[in-house]
């Protein structure tokens, strides 16, 4: 057996099933290898964006890693800005780098770089080159491990050509996974003396603490305590719909999330960290938690948040509590010229239950949250990391994650094409993805940005390094080039009837909505949209938003 | 005056002429200040990638840097693949990488990360974050000469937010670029004597000697004393055609690269390295000099390759020697069904005078060299790193640095979805290139390295990952969701009426050439091509190279 049939044996045993490829000569002994393991599956992409992009989608979904296999250090350069977002999301990502034989590197030949350096941005807790292939499957035991940590993280494994093709690989099993630590009774005793000291108190929940059993507590302690529901800005999943807690995201806006947490007494954090702005501003403040508040950490990203919570329902006596939960309900079909808001309406008019939802559609999906909110249970994937790309090449991997579950995928127009290759992807899997793209011909949040940032409004050459036309991308044309079902719409009656028949059509299908720019005149046009976009905001609060970014 | 317009007034000074840039929120202010510097042509990418590898093609043919304008890390990890090549072909390339505000640092931001250790794979000898509005003039100064220093390369500034807008920006002026030192006199005499010395000698070319200058001397030198030229196998940028000397590129493959050098007694490096297997292969040989030869170094990278050589010449007496010039010739127009030989044989039936040629055409593009030599006087520019997506990145960088220039770029199919957004900029700055995509539906070359490393035949699993079908993509349906003209073709006669539309009509074109694959089935078909792709290959040396790699 050699070192690579040794390799895919033990990731295999360690329950890995599926690798996202883009390979080259050096990594062609794994390939070979691909035919020595069934329970391999090999899924072939055309950029390794896409690869490391699928590998993230597929591990918030199935949670547990899957492996990519990249070239050397550009194949791993190509894949980082995926990698950063699965990193930022503590995504168990396995990545195996193939580098040329040990002996090779003295030459420094065409392809010849330092690899490591390049793995330590996305993988400072893991980074090991193969040294033997003796010992290449407890370095692989060792990367699923450190993957699989507490919290994940993104572990790469460099695997020299000589390691991979040498003879002598023995497969090696994995130990049983740690189990995460709970909480200690003072700190929940701490937590449960601020609850009950009479402010404002939220409790901010992140990762982990995102998924049902973790929503369900939380629920019980703000239906109790009075305590508000906040999530983090960017969640790596999110479950939500009909019959499950709601919880309110903290808002890409700093202006806006300051406004959400201007009167928080006590913001306990449970697997989530303090909100920062997601930019600097010259001026505002990066640091959003008001002075006057006092932070908590009920369960931190390497303990356990279901556990920590549940201790927490018992402490404040809420486990019999009725937690208040979302009502069911859509909204109504769509009408007239397409605009962003109706593309979400419809959206929300149409998801099926389970779907899996990602949003990655910038100032596009400003309504998608209040749209879907009532809709039958979803899983939402989110952009954490802020290195857009990721949606289509996440709608590839959550579709392979979960065959049986539609993917809908809500792109932007400028970020759809960091990793277009996605699309191929799913039409030589004929995965069920229903990808939209907004097309509005703008990098629409760099106008809003620009202002922000207090740069000015820019003359014809600035504003001409943010727009997307002349010549304006055709979505469907690119699609179609990838073997990809599509259709381009600018009313909403097509594309709600585009939305139909590709969520009763299996297979992949790419929906264009021509669509006007939501938010360009920011201080003209943005205030409303951004306040409807948050339905649950009281009348007060509104207002001093209104006050703080209005003209 | 902040920051920004400091730098872009500084960069403008120092002759730097255009940025390729795919900006974000942390460079709002650069962007902003685009409006304050005339000199600076913006010119907007899709994608990292096409940014770095169009500032790569523009170096290569305007012998200046130019600047790409980067997001963060994640940014510059889009764009590393390209800045690879650049590394690797010592291109002049200055890096901007935009970075959150030196205080926002601390609050781990979404896309807060270790930037340093990601440029440093790319940018060894020269990384810098600025750390003040008052220094970053001088940090920008000592970046471009480091990117032109000796020899050339790639350096990167990073540039936090509120250094870029920060008031107190003072423009600095550039000193005189160094002169690069010449060869010593006593290795000159050494070479001599070497030459003289009766044995088998050649003249491998490189980096600055593969352009006319030094072309010219080393011809007189090959011609007065029996001194074989050849260069290396990816020539940064070779100028060559009808009455310019004609060189030998050693062969990608080690096998036949073996043949070119086996009964070289001498070789003299010239801004070259010794040769050495692009990949390691099972016992095979990764470094391609034969033990009996002994290497010269005439000019090192850090040294004036052309004035070394005439040195060299003068020291020989060749100053009156008339050197072999290519003698003008094509080939016939070609006919009948399209093959990967023929598109060759028709971009050498019409390439136009002053052509640049780009060839990242892989497998396909074997006949390539052969077809053009007698074509008028042209660059060739090839894949310097291995780091596919390098070709049509560096036609758009190329038409930008010469616009009465055509350019001709011949990409595999494989190849071209790395950095496909390349078209996009092409419509968008109406430049005139013409991308010729082999559609070949495979990653062609794989199939030929999956045996050459001894990994057998692979099953249908393996083969599988090297295949570009199921669906087979339609590069003019890409083209013209990019807003490129563009056809597809199958015949050769199409092929041709389709170049020659091109080439007369300004603007961008794509010519998808659908052809079946040159290289499949290696030990049966292949030899016959690579020996024809080698026409100046004597018959000795064919009958050796036979016995070295048919079955």
């Amino acid at each position: 057996m050699n070192g690579a049939q040794a390799l895919l044996q033990t990731l295999a045993d360690a329950g890995l099933e599926v690798c996202f490829t883009n390979p080259g000569t050096s990594e062609m002994h794994f390939i070979a290898a691909l035919d020595s393991e069934p329970r391999m599956r090999a899924v072939l992409t055309l950029f390794e964006g896409v690869a490391t992009g699928a590998a993230d989608g597929y591990a918030r979904m199935a949670d547990k890693p899957a492996a990519t296999l990249l070239h050397l250090g550009c194949g791993l350069g190509n894949g980082l800005a995926n990698l950063h977002n699965a990193r930022k999301g503590k995504v168990p990502v396995l990545n195996i780098v193939g580098d040329h034989a040990l002996y090779h590197a003295q030459y420094d030949a065409q392809l010849q770089s330092d690899i490591e350096t390049v793995a330590r941005n996305v993988s400072p807790g893991f980074v090991r080159t193969c040294g033997s292939t003796a010992q290449l499957s407890q370095d692989a035991v060792d990367a699923v491990r450190a993957a699989q940590g507490l919290p994940c993280q993104v572990a790469t494994l460099i695997l020299p050509a000589d390691v991979s093709w040498g003879a002598g690989g023995q497969p090696c099993a994995m130990p049983p996974r740690c189990t995460a630590p709970v909480v200690d009774d003072a700190v929940v005793q701490n937590i449960v003396k601020a609850i009950q000291d009479g402010g404002k108190t939220a409790l901010l929940l992140g990762g982990q603490a995102l998924r049902e059993p973790s929503l369900a507590a939380a629920s019980q302690i703000a239906a109790q305590a009075g305590v508000k529901l906040l999530a983090e800005a960017f969640p790596t999943r999110l479950t939500r719909g009909a019959g499950l807690p709601s919880v309110e995201r903290i808002a890409y806006l700093a202006e806006m999330a300051g406004v959400q947490l201007a009167d928080i007494k006590h913001l306990i954090l449970v697997d989530a960290k303090a909100p920062v702005s997601f930019f600097a501003y010259p001026g505002k403040p990066s640091y959003l938690v008001p002075d006057s508040c006092t932070l908590h950490n009920l369960a931190t990203p390497e303990q356990d948040a279901t556990a920590s919570l549940a201790k927490l329902v018992v402490a404040l006596g809420a486990s019999q509590t009725h937690p208040e939960l979302q009502a069911p309900g859509r909204p109504a079909r769509p009408r007239g010229k397409l605009t962003a808001p109706k593309v979400c309406k419809a959206v929300g008019y149409l998801l099926p239950e389970n779907a899996i939802l990602i949003d990655e559609a910038i100032t596009s999906g400003l309504m998608l949250g209040a749209m879907t909110a009532g809709c039958p249970r979803h899983d939402l994937i989110t952009l954490t990391g802020g290195a857009i790309g990721q949606g289509l090449p996440n709608a590839v991997g959550a579709a392979v994650a979960c065959p049986g579950r539609p993917v809908v995928a809500l792109i932007g127009d400028g970020t759809a094409m960091y990793t277009i290759q996605a699309l191929w992807s799913m039409a030589r899997e004929n995965l069920h993805v229903v990808s939209i793209i907004f097309n509005n011909a703008s990098y629409s949040v760099l106008n809003v940005e620009l202002e922000r940032v207090g740069a000015g409004n820019g003359s014809e050459k600035a504003r001409a390094q943010l727009d997307l036309d002349g010549p304006r991308l055709n979505f469907a044309r690119l699609a179609q080039g990838m073997g990809v079902h599509a259709v381009r719409t600018d009313s909403a009656e097509d594309f709600t009837k585009a939305l139909e028949y590709a969520l009763a059509t299996p297979g992949p299908h790419l929906i264009e909505a021509l669509v006007p720019e939501t938010l360009s005149g920011m201080k003209r046009r943005m205030l409303p949209w951004l306040l409807r976009s948050l339905p649950s905001l009281p009348q007060p609060m509104a207002q001093a938003l209104k006050r703080k970014i209005a003209p």
